[in-house]
Order: structure tokens, then C-alpha cells, then sequence
């Protein structure tokens, strides 16, 4: 009879209103009270994403986003850079090659950053680049690429800056236009605290000059179609995900009630509760500084099997974790602490992955461990972040 | 303080265990707890769509599966017949000249269904067509295309039927492996009693021989992708679209737990229902013999204004109806009565729109209307739907 508590990078545990809301019975979209709703929306959603364009909802998954970015701004036969250090790098350089789009890929080791540097060398060996693809955040590490330092490293340049959002937009800050992002996108299933089936993707004014260039032939990923209905009267080209959008509009308010920077100041709380709790257990951190806010990437002790880790904590714990993918695979554990978790999930989530390492035969210290990861997340708490992030 | 009805062709009102449902919290899409679910839901798909082929899930409007259709069995170049008598006709043209597709129109009067005779002496003029693109029913008219006549004349040439099944699957039959349909696909806000944001997709053997032969360039609209995934472990391509699809599992629960013959007979009832009420006001129906299940297109007396009627019904009396689109607006109203609507908000509706026409100073007998309305509804549940939709 113990609950489930879902820790996990996406998707998160919904909000009661938020869940209220999906409940709700069907509206028609194009009546006007769903398009004064859709209006609102994309007030809530500009000041979500900080910036004075447009931004499209798209009834697909996050990875529909991350096509339409591609097919939108690119030609066959473009050359663009992706930053690589991955699953989700690995998923924009499959997206491109699968149009044509001459790639070049930045490896970086998984668990590592982007550098300038890194760009600086293969700008050299790429020299007619219209674009670099990376992630805010990537999700199968947990690292933070320094997105606001590439940002200013391209801004003189003709090369555009498309940034996968998708496990960072409403986790940690991303200033669309202050930064000076050229494609900003993401997914309703993480920081939004929705269910998944919704995607959002907004355009700086070069963006959109070179999808009024380049004419792309798309019929359900359209995006001048999209902001063309927006601006005319704040409607979408298809039939909406009506009830997702009707939680997004709850989800919103929840995030203007309180303001994004308390909405960041927890997830940057609850980011270092977790990283002191690990090294607390005396086990590594996957990301050293460029770290993802809302999710922990934690190696676990030579030896240990991740799956029966991760199956331990859900059967014994009712702890939903993620693992690792790919060459991580049963290495890591990616502990989620995005959307609505609280601390107390958070401490339930460190003593189930303590105990059950333990279990597991590896070598783990529990000494006062919950005791410090709360301390940690007190004095983030009253501290806040740091300020470059702003 | 009176209720709101939804009465249009979608999004459709939902039933109570479906809102239920998706107001459940999230649970993680890779763990096997939703694989499982999955299954059972690929299952139930299969036999909703009367097919031993899988039928894909994936997260967009029903324009997204359209698009799919098309890009997926169609080359740039390739010749293919729309049949456009309505709205969606047209957008299965727009879709395929949007990929480079040669495309053949073959035009019917809004409100009529196409005839084996159009076929044949378009396909004289057209010899070398790879695929008829057609709606089962023309959601912009409430016109039902003869689905089961063309597959029969198709099924000894090389020609796929492609059948946009979005306002006929769950409404009226079409048996997609006993017809010989070669791709039907669905959304989920119109017979399946959900919001929409899911479509559903399903090829025969034949047009997944195609598919293989075109190798596509799609990296979301990825069939042979998403059929691989399912036919591996019941998974999708992409993260789904999570209480949707808990939501769809319960819907389908509802059909079998009645069957669909009883799913259609109720359908077919207040088809009769409304089309017997518009004959007793002294309306004329668009459609005649043809006419889509769920949903009755109905003109109005010359010179009444269509929008003004409509607001009227949604003003006065909570009661939400369809316009004309394009040459017919303001001309007909399209009455749905499909997904959770029952004889008591049909008998609402069709109060509302007797009285919102004669408010409007239009000529309508309301004479006993309710009463025979009431009487056809219970003639036609008594007596069922002819044997030839079977």
C-alpha cells in the first residue's frame, strides 16, 4: 500500500489542479472561448519561454519539435554542427542526415560539456555552417551545456542557434531572447508537469527569415502555417490536444502565481539536495559543474547491477528511477527530481536508492546522509542560484 | 446554470470513466507496467480496426496520420486519385502535392458520394495511379463514400485504397481486413470518446510491401519504425502521449464491454433520430442516401443566417453545433451526434435548433417533431442497421 513516487527525467508527477484540468469535459477549439484560452496560452507561453515571438504548440512529442526545427530551417545539402555528448545529440544528428542535412558531429565524452573551444575547432573544418544543433540539457547525462556562452560566441556570426529545451525550459533558466537563442523548443512532459503530447517551439526574427527562405515543404510541421493562425487569431492549423492544452493553461498559472525564479530556486534546491546526498553515500557524480537542474546523474559502486538497483527501489520502494542508456547502461542511475516533486519524495527517492544499493551488495556510507542532503536543500533554498545563470 | 452540449463532429463529449482516467497521475512509459498496457491496447486497436496488422499509435492530430499515409506509401512523382467532396478531400490533395505527388482530382458536389463509375473513368485518364486517397466519411458535408464498393473494385488491381477513417471508426463499420482496405487510419476525439492528440494508423500486407520498396526519408512519421517498435515489445518510436492512451484503453474497455455492433446500432439510431427530426421541420438534408453516421448536415431556409442560428442554439440553450465550411457556410448546420451524446441531448439539440431557426425568422414546422424523432430513434435501435454495412 505504499504510494508510487515517479523520479524520473520525464514524464514527472502532475500537479492536482493540473490533473483536475485533464479531467475536464471537451470543449470545441474553434469556438471563441478556446480561442480566447489559446490566446492567453500564448501570452503565458512568451513569458515562459522570454521572448516576444511567437510560440507554437504542436500536438506531437518532443521529438516532432525537434523535426520541425530541422525540416523548417534547413536544406538538403546544409551544413550544421551537433554537438554530440549523448542520446538526444545522437537524436538531432539522426533527424538531419535523415533530410539530407550534412552533418558534422562534436563528440564530447558523455557526462561532459560543450566547450567554446570544441565549437572554435570545428567551425574550422565545417567553415560554411548555417547552424549548431545542442541540448539545454542532455537528458540521458544530466549535463548542462553552457548554451548563454555559445549564444554570445555566435552572435556575430550567420549561424544559428537551435537549442533542444526539452528537460530544461521551466527547470533552470533559458532567456530566449535575452541569450540570444535562435530556436528554442520543448516538450510538456518535464518542466511543465504535464502529461506528454504537446510540444512548443519558438523562432528569433533570423529564424524565421530563413524558413521564409528556404519555403520547406511541410504539411503537418508548418511552422509559418502555425504562426500565421496565431497572429491572425491566436488558432492553430490542425485540431489541438484540447485537454493538454487546457492543463498547460493551469500549469501556467501555477507558474505566474509563484514566479519562475521561485520555480528555479526549487529545482536548483532540490538539484543540490540530491548531488550532496550522493556524494554523501560516497558514491560520483556523472556531471562534475555543468550539471542539469532537476535531474542527478549518479555512477554507481563497481560491480553493482543497475537494473536490479533500479528494481529493488520500485518493488521495495515504490521509487520509479530511470537507468543509463546506451554504453551507461546499468552504470548510472538518473534520479528525476523535476516537475512536482517536494523534498519529501526526493528524501523517500535517496533512502530507497541507499538501501538499495546496500541490498545489491555495493558499497555505500548511510551516515547522517538524509540529514545532509536537507541541510543542502535549506540553505540552496535561502540562497538561491547563482547569478550567471540569470 | 444550464449544461453545455457538445454536439459537433468532434472533439466529442467523453464519459465519465475516460475523464477519470485521464486525471490519473503519470506512471513512466518504459517500465513494463505501460508496456503491458500497450499490448492490450495494440490488441484492442486490432480488433476495433478489424485487422491482424498492427496499428500504430502515434502522437498528433488525425492530420499528422493523414500526412503519415502519404508520406510513407508515396514517392515524389508518384500518381495517385483524391476523391474531394468536402474539406478533408481537399486536404488529402494538399498533403500529396505538398510531397511532390502527382495528384488527380477527381471533384463531387459537396454533399455527394462518389460513384465505381468516377473511378473508372478517371482511372482511364489516369493510368498509372498507385493509390485512391478518400474519406469514409466527409466530416465537411456528412457525406459516407461508398468504402466498401471501391475496395471491392480495387482488390484485383495494383492500386492501394487509403481511407481517412477519422469521423467513421468507432461510428459506422469498416472492417478494414474483410473490405480490403489498405490503409485506414483514425484521431481519437471523434468515435473514441477522447480529446484529441492521438492518431491511429493501420496498413495491409500489401501497402506495407510499398513502404518497404519507398524506404522513406521520415524520422517522426516513421512506420516501419513504429511497427518494428511494436512488433519488439508493444513500445512506441517516441515518448506517447501517456493519459491519452490510459484514456483509450478504458474507452475500448466501454466498446467491449457492449460490443460494436451495438456501438453502431446506438450510432445508426440517432443518425435516424436527427435526420427524421430536420424531415419533420420541413429541412432538407445534404446528404441523402450516403450520409455519415454521427454526424447530420442540415440546410437551412433560405435566407436565415447560419451563424447567427448557431449562436443562438449556443447562447440561448447551451447548445453547440457545426457550421457550413468554405461554399457552405452559413448555409447548413452540421449536427453531431456522435462519441457520449444520447437521445436526451439529441432531443436538447434538436429543441434548440427548431427554436433558434424560427427565432432567426426562418420557416420550420414544429409540429411533434420530438415526438417523431423519438419514434425513428426507437424503430432503428429495435431494428438495427441494414445488413449491407455488416
Amino acid at each position: 500500500m505504499d504510494k508510487m513516487r515517479l523520479l524520473t527525467p520525464g514524464p514527472t508527477p502532475l500537479p492536482e489542479e493540473v490533473r483536475l484540468t485533464l479531467a475536464m469535459d471537451m470543449v470545441h477549439h474553434r469556438k471563441p472561448g478556446f480561442t480566447a484560452l489559446l490566446g492567453e496560452i500564448q501570452k503565458d507561453l512568451q513569458w515562459l519561454f522570454e521572448t516576444s515571438q511567437p510560440v507554437i504548440s504542436l500536438a506531437s512529442s518532443g521529438s516532432g519539435a525537434m523535426t520541425a526545427a530541422v525540416t523548417n530551417l534547413f536544406k538538403k545539402g546544409d551544413q550544421v554542427l551537433i554537438i554530440e555528448g549523448g542520446k538526444f545529440g545522437e537524436r538531432w544528428g539522426n533527424i538531419a542526415s535523415t533530410y539530407g542535412i550534412d552533418t558534422g558531429i562534436i563528440s564530447v565524452p558523455w557526462g561532459k560539456p560543450i566547450t567554446i573551444g570544441h565549437i572554435e575547432t570545428a567551425l574550422r573544418q565545417y567553415p560554411k555552417v548555417k547552424g549548431i544543433l545542442v541540448q539545454a540539457s542532455e537528458t540521458s547525462t544530466g549535463v548542462l551545456h553552457p548554451i548563454k556562452e555559445i549564444a554570445e560566441y555566435l552572435r556575430e556570426k550567420d549561424i544559428l542557434l537551435v537549442v533542444d529545451g526539452i528537460s530544461a525550459v521551466g527547470i533552470s533558466p533559458l532567456p530566449m531572447d535575452k541569450w540570444g537563442i535562435d530556436c528554442l523548443l520543448t516538450g510538456s512532459q518535464k518542466g511543465l508537469m504535464l502529461p506528454p503530447g504537446l510540444s512548443f517551439i519558438s523562432l528569433s526574427e533570423r529564424a524565421w527569415k530563413r524558413v521564409e527562405e528556404n519555403r520547406p515543404r511541410e504539411f503537418y510541421f508548418n511552422l509559418l502555417g502555425e504562426r500565421d493562425k496565431i497572429l491572425k487569431n491566436s488558432q492553430t492549423l490542425f485540431t489541438p490536444p484540447i485537454n493538454l492544452l487546457m492543463g498547460l493553461h493551469t500549469c501556467l498559472g501555477l507558474f505566474r502565481q509563484q514566479g519562475m525564479e521561485n520555480v528555479f530556486r526549487r529545482q536548483w534546491a532540490l538539484t543540490q539536495m540530491v548531488r550532496t546526498a550522493a556524494t554523501a553515500m560516497g558514491l560520483t557524480l556523472l556531471a562534475e559543474d555543468h550539471y542539469t537542474w532537476g535531474l542527478t546523474s549518479i555512477k554507481l559502486p563497481e560491480g553493482v547491477d543497475g537494473q536490479a538497483v533500479l528494481s529493488c527501489c520500485a518493488e521495495r520502494y515504490g521509487i520509479i528511477l530511470a537507468g543509463g542508456q546506451d554504453s551507461l547502461k546499468g552504470r548510472i542511475v538518473r534520479f528525476g527530481h523535476m516537475g512536482h516533486v517536494d523534498y519529501g519524495d526526493v528524501l523517500a527517492g535517496i533512502m530507497a536508492l541507499m538501501h538499495s544499493i546496500a541490498a545489491c551488495d555495493g558499497e555505500v556510507k548511510t551516515d547522517n546522509v538524509l540529514e545532509q542532503a536537507m541541510a543542502a536543500y535549506e540553505k540552496a533554498s535561502d540562497e538561491g542560484y547563482p547569478e550567471d545563470f540569470a
